[in-house]
């Protein structure tokens, strides 16, 4: 059982920065996130891209803005439960909670935070029959950790960004790289298209286009696939493979947090944002995207003030009848849970002559 | 009369993201402020100290935040009404308002917004009786614009950072530089107390220690002063000068707004924060460190919100009945009232091979 004091979940941006304002308030975090690496929406869907309304950032690209909270939350040291869907949400008799994944993971804390953005995203799985009885024994619909791919033979299917990024990053780890893809044309940054067009050059990545696998061969860990091309000329192909990837993007689904008796109003959970965004359930806020109210925008920039006043209503339930005296960070400094310590360079008080 | 969308009352940090929120929606802006500069408490209190708390920099400091947030709001073409204090404010017929600073500038618009932090910044004043009559013949209590001191003979008052770094600037400039500080020793960052020592000691600034100036001698203009040495035996110093800038610092006062009829609670204005923070005078808004509810934190990132949720509210009055669309501004881009357009870079759609 993971313990901690508040247990968020979604890690995208609005559930770092909780980690940072939780942190000043000597409150320790833990996220569980179903995507493999945090960031949410900003890594899933568009890290390459600027983004122009974070406050003092003329323009950033949506993959630093994570880079930069996780270098701003490193001092308060959080824990990730990552690729793991937060499943079942059960209050315990002193008023805590216990949150199990779709995994058994079980998690313990006082606060539950529910930054789940647009929802937790679930991958788009080909129309394959039998693909179910492959999902972990060679199917996987994202990539957690390349290694397990070293010098394996992996079919990558789809025609975007992360079918492409994939098929390059992977091309220097597995044994053989396929990518197949239903198009002729992909579509993605150009500098990934050209990569991608290079590395098949030079035939480390093999490509097959206008072409989509149909059927999956194996015992207890996938073989084979069937690849069946659009030119009924050109028949099917039988491939041997050891993985197969298909990466036809991920798309965000409310999903289990619809049953946890939770108010909700049009995919998004109701919360009292006149004082401190707790749903109708005690301890359990609901900040960023995942959150509605009348005038609620979707923006980053929202889910960082929401943090902020949510962690200290979180405060006084985790310290009842304790007092915090709030110190701007410009004068307390920053004490992080590793020890370390920033702090503004004192004024010096001197005679000049 | 100065016309515009949106009057901003205070251009701290708060004021200064509203120019860009709203320009988003197409909305001019102009801002008013006591100041000599935009940046409010962090221009003019802790400029060289590092904040540790805006989303996604582990480090800034307040100076720079500023210049981020001056940079960013640049397409959207700001007016400014700098070194002038609001004054009045009177409700037209129509709805709209006239905002009327100390000096009689008046500016027009449909939407006020109140971003004046803890209230406009005055200046703390030297005990010297007839000093009222010096004010702006001879005496000034901030630098507006340095070049008036070009070859004048300034004595400046004060022993903290502005004192020292006005200083510094103007032994470049001025005739001759004085510095007065009442004590042996001076406070300041440490750069600036030997950038001081430095020019003290090359003659470029004349320093009087352990004295205050006590009187002011002159006709039209400002002539002469008198300075008392705390050392009876050193008795008084007869000081012919141009030009005399007591900087003890400005302390922030409610001030002018506490009687625009608005709703104030403990020296703060009254909003609706569960909705749009507006105040009790319709069209007149209050964000960021001037505004209170409950739960409210007076931390910059609070007023990045208020500003976004404020604008969209605006918009609505000043066009009535019209539905704005909100784009993020990734996929919509930024498009500036000076004619720069930035946008994300488009993704190719191509065949690789
Ligand atoms: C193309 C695009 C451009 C955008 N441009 C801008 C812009 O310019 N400015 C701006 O302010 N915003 C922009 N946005 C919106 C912005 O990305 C979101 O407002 C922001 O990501 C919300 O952050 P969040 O942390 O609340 O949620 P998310 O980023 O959605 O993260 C939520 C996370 O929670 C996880 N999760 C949910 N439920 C569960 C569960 N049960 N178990 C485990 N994990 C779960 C999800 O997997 C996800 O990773 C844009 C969005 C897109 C798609
Ligand atoms: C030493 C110090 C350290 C701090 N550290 C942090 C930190 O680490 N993190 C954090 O989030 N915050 C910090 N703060 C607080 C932060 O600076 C404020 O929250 C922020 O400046 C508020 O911005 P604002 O724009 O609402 O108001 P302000 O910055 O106060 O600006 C208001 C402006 O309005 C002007 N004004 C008011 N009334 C009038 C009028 N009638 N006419 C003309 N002009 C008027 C004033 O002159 C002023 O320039 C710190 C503050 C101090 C003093």
């Amino acid at each position: 059982m993971i313990k901690t004091d508040i247990l968020i979940i979604g890690a995208g941006p609005t559930g770092l920065f909780t980690v940072f304002e939780a942190g000043l308030l000597k409150l320790k975090c833990h996220l569980i996130d179903a995507l493999p690496q945090p960031g949410g929406q900003c890594s899933e869907i568009y890290p390459k891209k600027p983004i122009y309304d974070i406050p003092a950032f003329p323009e950033i690209l949506a993959g630093d803005l994570v880079g930069n909270l996780m270098a701003q939350i490193k001092p308060f040291e959080p824990g990730f439960t990552l690729g793991e869907r937060a499943e079942t949400l059960d209050r315990q008799e002193d008023g805590s909670y216990v949150v199990t994944t779709n995994k058994g993971t079980e998690h313990h804390a006082p606060v539950v935070v529910i930054a789940g953005g647009l929802g937790s995203f679930e991958p788009r799985k080909p129309p394959i029959d039998t693909i179910a009885d492959f999902e972990d024994v060679g199917v996987s619909y994202m990539v957690k950790d390349p290694e397990v791919y070293r010098n394996k033979k992996v079919l990558i299917a789809g025609g975007g960004d992360s079918a492409l990024d994939w098929a390059i990053f992977l091309a220097n780890v597995a044994a053989e790289v396929t990518l197949v893809h239903r198009r002729n044309e992909f579509r993605g940054a150009l500098d990934s298209v050209e990569k991608a067009a290079e590395l098949a050059k030079l035939g480390k990545i093999k490509l097959v286009t206008e072409a989509q696998v149909t059927k999956l061969y194996g015992d207890a860990h996938l073989e084979a696939v069937l690849i069946k091309h659009n030119d009924a000329a050109l028949g099917e192909t039988y491939l041997e493979v050891d993985d197969f990837i298909p990466l036809f993007g991920l798309s965000p689904k409310l999903g289990p947090l619809g049953n946890w008796g939770l108010e909700i109003h049009k995919n998004a959970i109701k919360v009292n944002n006149a004082k401190d965004y707790q749903t109708n359930l005690p301890g359990v806020f609901a900040i960023g995207d995942v959150n509605t109210y009348e005038g609620k925008l979707k923006l980053i920039l929202s889910g960082f003030h929401e943090a902020a006043v949510m962690c200290q209503y979180a405060y006084q339930i985790i310290n009842p009848g304790k007092r915090y005296v709030m110190k701007y960070t410009t004068v307390g400094g920053v004490e992080g849970f590793d020890g370390t310590k920033k702090v503004a360079k004192k004024e010096v008080v001197q005679a000049i002559s």
